[in-house]
């Protein structure tokens, strides 16, 4: 049976995708990145470029958050799983599946925020399906992009000794999600971070960056151990050096919730050269999303999987189950 | 409020989205096809070749019925769209959006016809996405494709005095998912035509295709009047050439369905230039999935819209409101 756990990232989901989709479908690469890698994106050799094709469906709720809503995630999160394999987004495909008897003017507002964010992230939507269905309580968009990369940058790619960045403050989306939720005894001013990153990405891709990936489900967490694993190097981070605000720390704290679980929708995290490691953290730190930019450990062949050095001692970072906050995206 | 002719095929759902999403979408295309086209796909110019890009999302209900399934449909649907305007298929996206508690059993058996289509397209697929969600009652896919055109074929194409030519029996899609639902009080060997027509298609593709559409949700009758108003022609086809099994025309006419407006998933519309008319119908006939088809009629000048001459005078045939069978795709 399937539960919530098999959709929220995290391992559940990839041994479910691994157990049946891997295990089921035997074309699932053209000669690039294919379904194997378990990489942001897909990517297919065409000539001297490689076209960079990647999904996701969101199932938000509510639809309208704190910070943004289903559509201003639903251009971001497909824009970020192109630029974190290297690729400049070309176009989008926007695809509407409504219950049946909605609000248009929900629907009317859903795609003005599409049209802001696509107008941000400079990415025309060329494509699009509608359907109308019962058996459906809200809302679902999916999205597909095509981009265009010189070189794939791929999840398998960190090297020893590489810096590991992260753009900005951890957990942000997660848990306005969260909070917007329920009647909380506290009020907060926590909001979601969702934003399209490619303007920010395109800005680094001369460095040397080794790999990256957007935190989506699972958090830091999942992407660190994806990338560790992935790449068979370990990776230390510094607790003291990740950035987050003291308010979701705080609100974390009191939920019992661990903020490196927690998912993040404007956020990349990268692998960078040494070398080039504090010219990449200017670089971010110069754009807007990228202001509170931190380096915050190293990938190391000294260990296996993730450990943070704490202040009273190493932590292993494993793989979470999955996203402790169901339906975040 | 939005019902399920809204996400029917024909007016109502067009309506829509010229009012809704045409018009608040101000990035709707690249260098090439885009959103105002209303095309099967859309296309970007990159270089010397036009890359195509289209997505579908299936709601079908049941979700297995004679002749196929949503897996079987998910790849067609969007492998046929992309042949449709000249394109070669190169991969696609999966996306599944799992109702919370579903039958892992039933994922299976869809995943293994995804592939079971996948390869007999000789279509990879090279990215995907997992939600499991509340709220929902059944599953849903959404496949996303990108394919390369050396040349893009538009609905807008339609010339004066082109041959109009269906490439199998009509209506049997829709009417396998209708008489799947119920209990009728006859027995019928009514089974879906959904096929991936790619193969077919790039047989033909050297010929002179003035314009190609698949005629999914609103049938014949949807997909001729989008050909013959973006083309601005006429339409003339003769009833006594549409290619229909006797069985589909008499359960039509049993349940009072008009067959034009209803939902094929392993048919192509074609519109081509006289001088090749006979040699593209001998190639779709060599073709298993090609071997009923007929010219049906020609392109036009002397009137507007689509005229069907029957045996007792010409009968106009509009755009259906929609496909008289919800949740057809
Ligand atoms: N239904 C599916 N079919 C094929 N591959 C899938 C499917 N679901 C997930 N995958 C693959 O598993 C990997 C992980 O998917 P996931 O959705 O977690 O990535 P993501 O889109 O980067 O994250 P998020 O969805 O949280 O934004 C990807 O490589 C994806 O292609
Ligand atoms: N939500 C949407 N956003 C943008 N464009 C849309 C949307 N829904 C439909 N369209 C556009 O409207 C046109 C008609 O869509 P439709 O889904 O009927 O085409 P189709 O996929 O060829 O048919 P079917 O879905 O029946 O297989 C297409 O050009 C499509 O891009
Ligand atoms: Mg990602
Ligand atoms: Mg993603
Ligand atoms: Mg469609
Ligand atoms: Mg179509
Ligand atoms: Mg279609
Ligand atoms: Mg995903």
């Amino acid at each position: 049976m399937i539960t919530k756990m098999h959709g929220a990232g995290g391992r559940l989901m990839i041994e479910f995708i691994k157990n049946q989709i891997l295990k089921n479908i035997e074309l699932k690469k053209v000669n690039g990145l294919g379904l194997d890698d378990l990489d942001d994106a897909g990517t297919i050799k065409l000539d001297d470029k490689h076209i960079a094709f990647t999904t996701d469906s969101y199932t938000v709720k509510p639809i309208f958050f704190p910070g943004g809503d289903i559509g201003r995630l639903a251009v971001s999160g497909t824009v970020n799983d192109l630029s974190v394999v290297g690729a400049k987004p070309l176009a989008l495909s926007l695809a509407f599946i409504i219950p049946e008897g909605y609000d248009e003017e929900k629907i009317e507002r859903i795609i003005k925020s599409i049209n802001k964010t696509s107008k941000e992230a400079e990415v025309a939507i060329i494509a699009g399906d509608t359907k109308v269905t019962d058996g459906l309580d809200e809302i679902i968009i999916n999205t597909s992009g095509v981009g265009v990369a010189e070189k794939v940058i791929k999840d398998s790619g960190v090297k020893d000794g590489d810096a590991i960045i992260v753009s900005g403050n951890i957990a942000e989306h997660g848990l306005a999600i969260l909070l917007s939720r329920e009647e909380f005894e506290f009020e907060t001013n926590i909001k979601s971070d969702v934003a399209p990153l490619n303007k920010m990405i395109e800005n680094i891709l001369d460095l040397e960056i080794s790999a990256m990936k957007d935190p989506t489900r699972g958090g830091l967490a999942e992407a660190l151990n994806e990338l560790a694993e992935k790449s068979s190097v370990g990776i230390t981070i510094f607790e003291d050096k990740i950035p987050i605000s003291d308010e979701v720390s705080s609100v974390c704290e009191i939920l019992g919730l661990d903020p490196l679980t927690i998912a993040n929708e404007g956020k990349v995290v990268i692998a960078v050269d040494k070398k080039d490691a504090e010219e990449c953290l200017e670089r971010l730190r110069e754009h807007p999303l990228g202001k509170n930019a931190e380096i915050i450990g190293y990938a190391t062949k000294e260990h296996k999987g993730v450990l943070m050095e704490t202040g009273i001692g190493k932590r292993i970072i494993d793989y979470p189950i999955g996203d402790p906050i169901p339906r975040v995206c």
